[in-house]
């Protein structure tokens, strides 16, 4: 490895600056007026990976465009298998204004490498691409074979990724995909995320009157659909902050003694995150950290209200529907199916009779986990540590990354996220950035990674 | 009374053709496209009231002008003196594709005049202006003295009202004020509404987070304000239909056994209302039939809520804040003063302190009653009996009518509300129409009213 690490420290300055080279193409997925930086972009991508000395190819879909690079003979001495998955699409840079240099002009400050796409998810993946290239350019065998899957619609949802994967299921085959898409703590708390909450939505509508009804002439009369609604929503969650819906913590996974003994290493100051917030007072469910709430819990959150008049001054109406936006968010082992069910039977349970209640339902997105204590898991900490020179933390990801889930269901494989984004990189907001340390020890872990993985799998 | 009844029964189809014409002026008080409709109308009606026999006047206010019409030699000897109030304006005409018929070109089909303002307000004070025509036309002595006063801003709020009552308070010194801007329930269900309530409103806004926040990210360990406003809005009615908050009904005054006796004779059939309103079930207090309910019981009603994403589709955020505009409904003797105090007090000592509450409050109007058993409402109900041959009703209106405060306030005068209106008549609404025979019955209801009042006050 010694060869490696002077290889990866040799050529920093000139991985910095290919990486800037990347930044450069504007790779908008969502707005059409980018198809060019798009396609520029695609094509960059699969030319550098043929110069590190990958096998490279341009996949199409019927979308953007899949790189798939893989390490040049494939194995076929039986050694470990792994996917890489990254995006070379980026985020709309608006609003322009916002940011302080043009986004796909990159500029370095300090240790900072500001560019949309920087951290979200161009630099993460070339971290990965330049590990490799250390271990082809200075002839060190790697112990495992290595594809790189990097698609182009990351950023609007995956919608080719499934097919894709599901064409391409045999050469994909894999004993775990690797994903840095996620953030670390901080450079002194490099972060493996080994569960990711899942998701599904719901939109209730009361219907009351035919028509907005005057509230001095019929007021006191018949039911205020905006009154049942909230009558209705204020009941589904306790003074303790628990669901309510008979059924819903069933399945849930209670956390190990090691997840809680894990989370209680984490950095975390209370007071600094409330401000940060700008709440008057933080709350959640009773028996459980904040920390441990927002990744580990399931949440029934209302993410919009609407009924009746909403402009300046007042209306005096009974309006004739009130309507809300939910989205629950779920953790193992609670499934979007059961849990819609149990939430639209409690529904139908306690609404009144004196409203018309309409549901839609968005099927969303299972949760994942993969066993903290698993030799994978292990291994790839060890990586961490080695890399950053400090202990790894463990901990769990209160969002939804849908496509760990297809790696899941239609490679039949664990996905290790080792994010290499800092808390304030601006993801998905002006001033995005990378910063340059980060970048290095991904690297480093990069390198390491394929050593501690592919030797976990010997024993 | 005999010459006069057959005087409005010779001149009916003049009158008719008079409204009509009153009716050609566009008078639209809240467009400033209707100026010259405005002016004109005022104008045409002064001449109208000259003619009648009335010294009448255009007095100038700071919006449109009031027309004042008296009848001649003011009584010095002692004659109870009566206002008539009316206005002029009209709702504006829009939308003008749901007409039949153009809105000032008005049409009579059977026994409906169709124009706008031909029940709001032209028509109904017509026919009392047609009534002291008789009167004076005839050689009929009044047994009182009359005051119109036909304002041009009752459709935009009044505006200028309270000014111009406390300009002219001497001359307009009065025992009574007769109104006749109500419904009647139909032609054999002449009424009288003797009390109104009142209205106070309040905005509340509980602000959450600084910003929007991402709900897989943060949700579960802060409050969700669009929650919160559901729990905290949800708290304030009970499951008997009952307002929660502390000393709201301390100043209820009960509806009297008269009253009750009064409401059972009113024609009400519930699946017919239930259908109308287009609601699965009914729904009010406890122990009040529905037209207690929205006409002599206080209510709390969401005009409005909104929070978060309203857009197609989900969102997933935590909102920053929750709102919600609401309105109550009060009867006597509660005072918007009273009530807001009370309300806010207790949103403050309910609201939870993980949000922050911001509250605006809307002072309203005053409820307003007059006892039912008073001898001037006697007086006014033998009147409605002879005219339309069958007995009268008495009701509370669920709606506000500020102008009947001010009456009271700035001349000390209770106000008499006998309504000509009849239910589907459109007020404000497409195909606004008046019927011609309570036209009919309205004027000959005029002429009775002066000698049942004036001799009520004789006792």
């Amino acid at each position: 490895m010694k060869n490696i690490e002077n290889y990866l420290r040799k050529h920093h300055g000139r991985f910095v600056r290919e990486l800037c080279e990347y930044l450069r193409f504007p790779s908008v997925s969502a707005d059409a007026r980018y198809a060019k930086g798009m396609s520029g972009c695609a094509h960059w991508l699969a030319e550098h990976c043929r110069k590190i000395g990958l096998d490279a190819e341009l996949c199409r879909t019927k979308g953007n465009p899949v790189v798939i690079a893989r390490t040049p003979q494939r194995a076929r001495n039986g050694k470990p298998h792994y996917l890489v998955y990254g995006h070379y699409d980026v985020q709309p840079p608006e609003p322009l204004e916002m940011w302080k240099s043009p986004p796909f002009q990159p500029r370095i400050i300090g240790q900072s490498l500001f560019a949309r796409g920087a951290s979200d998810n161009k630099g993460q993946h070339f971290a990965h691409l330049k590990a490799v290239e250390a271990y082809l350019k200075t002839g060190t065998e790697l112990p495992c074979d290595l594809t790189f899957i990097i698609e182009g619609e990351e950023e609007i949802g995956s919608p080719s990724l499934a097919a894709f994967l599901r064409k391409h299921r045999q050469r994909l085959c894999c004993d775990a995909v690797v994903i840095s898409d996620t953030t670390l703590y901080g450079l002194q708390y490099p972060t493996l995320s080994y569960g990711l909450r899942g998701i599904c939505g719901l939109e209730i509508i009361l219907h009351g009157p035919s028509r907005d009804l005057h509230s001095g002439i019929f007021g006191g009369s018949l039911e205020n659909p905006a009154m049942a609604l909230c009558q209705l929503l204020a009941r589904l969650r306790d003074a303790r902050g628990r669901i309510t819906i008979p059924g819903f913590y069933d399945d849930v996974c209670p956390l190990s003694s090691f997840e809680r003994a894990e989370y209680e290493q984490h950095p975390f100051d209370a007071d600094d995150y409330q401000k940060s917030l700008g709440v008057p007072q933080l709350f959640g469910e009773a028996g459980f950290s904040s920390l441990e709430q927002r990744s580990t819990r399931p949440t029934f959150e209302i993410n919009g209200l609407t009924s009746g008049y909403q402009g300046n001054g007042s209306k005096t109406i009974i309006p004739s529907s009130a309507r809300a936006k939910v989205t629950m968010r779920l953790v193992p082992n609670q499934t979007p199916k059961k849990i819609l069910a149990l939430t639209v039977r409690h529904l139908k349970a306690i609404c009144p009779p004196t409203v018309r209640m309409e549901i839609t339902m968005d099927n969303g997105g299972e949760p994942y986990l993969v066993s903290p204590e698993s030799d994978m898991v292990r291994a790839a900490l060890e990586a961490l540590k080695t890399a950053f020179g400090c202990e790894p933390l463990l901990t769990r990801e209160g969002g939804s990354i849908p496509i760990v889930n297809q790696f899941k269901h239609i490679l039949n494989a664990d996905s290790l996220l080792l994010g290499l984004a800092l808390p304030d990189d601006n993801a998905h907001s002006p001033n995005e950035k990378f910063n340059l340390k980060a970048f290095a020890k991904g690297m480093l872990m990069s390198a390491w990674l394929w050593q501690k993985l592919s030797r976990s799998r010997e024993f």
